[in-house]
């Protein structure tokens, strides 16, 4: 199948590789053409391209994993955008994280030229995207599902049609509250710990199996204790997808959803980035609470 | 052995149960003496007393499950209560959540006629204590924590000595501030969810094992839509211990430790309590939310 990929960040490049090694043409671009996340894509069999319009040119399906809604704006509706070159009939699958209302604006547009739409964000990381093992929710139609589902089979373990376009971004902003606000619970978990001069790894290695466990528990209290802030997700990141929920978290009587747990986490998360950067991992929120400064 | 186990709730009753039926010979006692529960551990062997001071008579160990703090004080402290009745050298051993302030309290008091005090709060429910399989957080000595273990390993599964007395207390409140705070994660990730129209029950499914993931995801999401509110752990005690938190969380320099996603946590619940009744089981929180109740 002939499959063009656009956005050859850590994520874009390891799933465009693996849709090549499963057999497929894969064209690839990135905006920053020596980016060397590109590498790997190409080191896995994908053909690097100067325009969108060379790649996407003859392609069935164009992915799209860019980095965020004003970036994958300009990719597809910009000047030599995907929407000016691709063949009418293929299908947009775009795999980043932009909410709903973005994804059911710029299927809307597509469509006027006959460009069917998917969303499709992703949860399980750069390892997951490199071991093909990632969690797809996909939004859209059902026969437009099936055209791709081979092909996003090749990048994803776990591939789940969640309703119409948006539904997928819809769900994994319900994925991005969670993580977000269960790191609140072990951040906390873990400050109280400390208060009463406990060993701090009790809380990971005798709470982690019980009522109180996570996976953030699990995974990411003992990197906190370690002092590894090396990010696995980035505050960033996290903090561009709580924007993104605030923004489309809106009631059908236009009431803006009360989240407070939410709401604390993204403060907290902001609070830490001052302290020690945007480009920390998420459990690095830890140091936005006034006692862990101290 | 000899054993006493005073306070024949659901917990208590279960646990003094399974002290006899691993062959202790074990007297209970209850303030309210016809209290259904009493039932279960006098079927298991045990047997039932009038007064404190017989129950504790010739026991070496005393165990003790009342509901708060106060009680305990009364049990412990009152007239014919404990201090007055148990052998010196005699160890009690309190499996209830009161907070490590009034472990270290108590156990000072109790070293005062050479009666040892060990806290060992319990996780895991009413099946855990039924079936043996409790984890055990314990505060206390080394040889106090050995001489009592065999009658714990009766009890529980996991059974860990946390540090000095009051570390079981320390560590069982970092468990409920996990507890509390994912399940705020789960309420907001499903009133999300519903917000954006999404079939909710995707969010434990698709959700529950990736980096969102966590025990109250995976049990009490699908309890939450089925509009199943009966307590695992009622609201009222997860108010008690999250009180217990606010009491206890005073740095060394005397701060109040600001826990902000536990704070959201509490009034959440007081705000679902005011709908649904302190009775319900702790995932009726999302009852407390403004959204939730249109």
């Amino acid at each position: 199948m002939q499959i063009a990929y656009i956005g050859m960040g850590i994520m874009g490049s390891a799933m465009a590789g693996n849709l090549a090694k499963a057999g497929n043409s894969v064209k690839v671009w990135n905006r920053t053409p020596d980016r060397p996340t590109i590498n790997e894509a190409v080191n896995s069999g994908c053909t690097k391209c100067d325009t969108i319009a060379e790649t996407v040119k003859d392609c069935s399906i164009v992915f799209t994993c860019v980095s965020d809604v004003e970036d994958l704006h300009e990719v597809l509706f910009g000047s030599g955008g995907v929407f000016e070159s691709a063949l009418a009939g293929s299908i947009v699958v775009d795999t980043a994280t932009i909410g709903p209302g973005a994804a059911i604006e710029f299927s809307e547009k597509l469509n006027e030229r006959g460009i069917k739409f998917l969303d499709a964000p992703v949860t399980g990381g750069d390892v997951g995207a490199r071991n093909g093992t990632l969690t797809i929710m996909v939004g859209g139609n059902e026969p437009d599902f099936e055209a791709v589902l081979p092909a996003l089979r090749s990048v994803g373990k776990n591939v789940q049609l969640c309703g119409p376009v948006g539904s997928g971004q819809a769900l994994k902003l319900c994925n991005q509250i969670l993580c977000a606000v269960n790191m609140v619970a072990v951040t906390e978990a873990l400050l109280l710990a400390k208060c009463f001069g406990l060993d701090e790894k009790m809380v990971p290695e005798i709470l982690g199996t019980g009522a109180g466990g996570s996976w953030a528990l699990q995974n990411l209290a003992p990197r906190i204790l370690k002092d590894d802030f090396a990010p696995g997700f980035r505050i960033k990141d996290m903090l561009k997808d709580l924007r993104l929920v605030q923004e489309n978290a809106t009631s059908d009587r236009g009431n803006q959803l009360e989240l407070p747990g939410t709401n604390s986490a993204r403060k907290l998360f902001e609070a830490a980035a001052g302290e020690v950067g945007m480009d920390s991992g998420t459990q690095a929120m830890i140091k936005g609470f006034a006692a862990a400064k101290k």
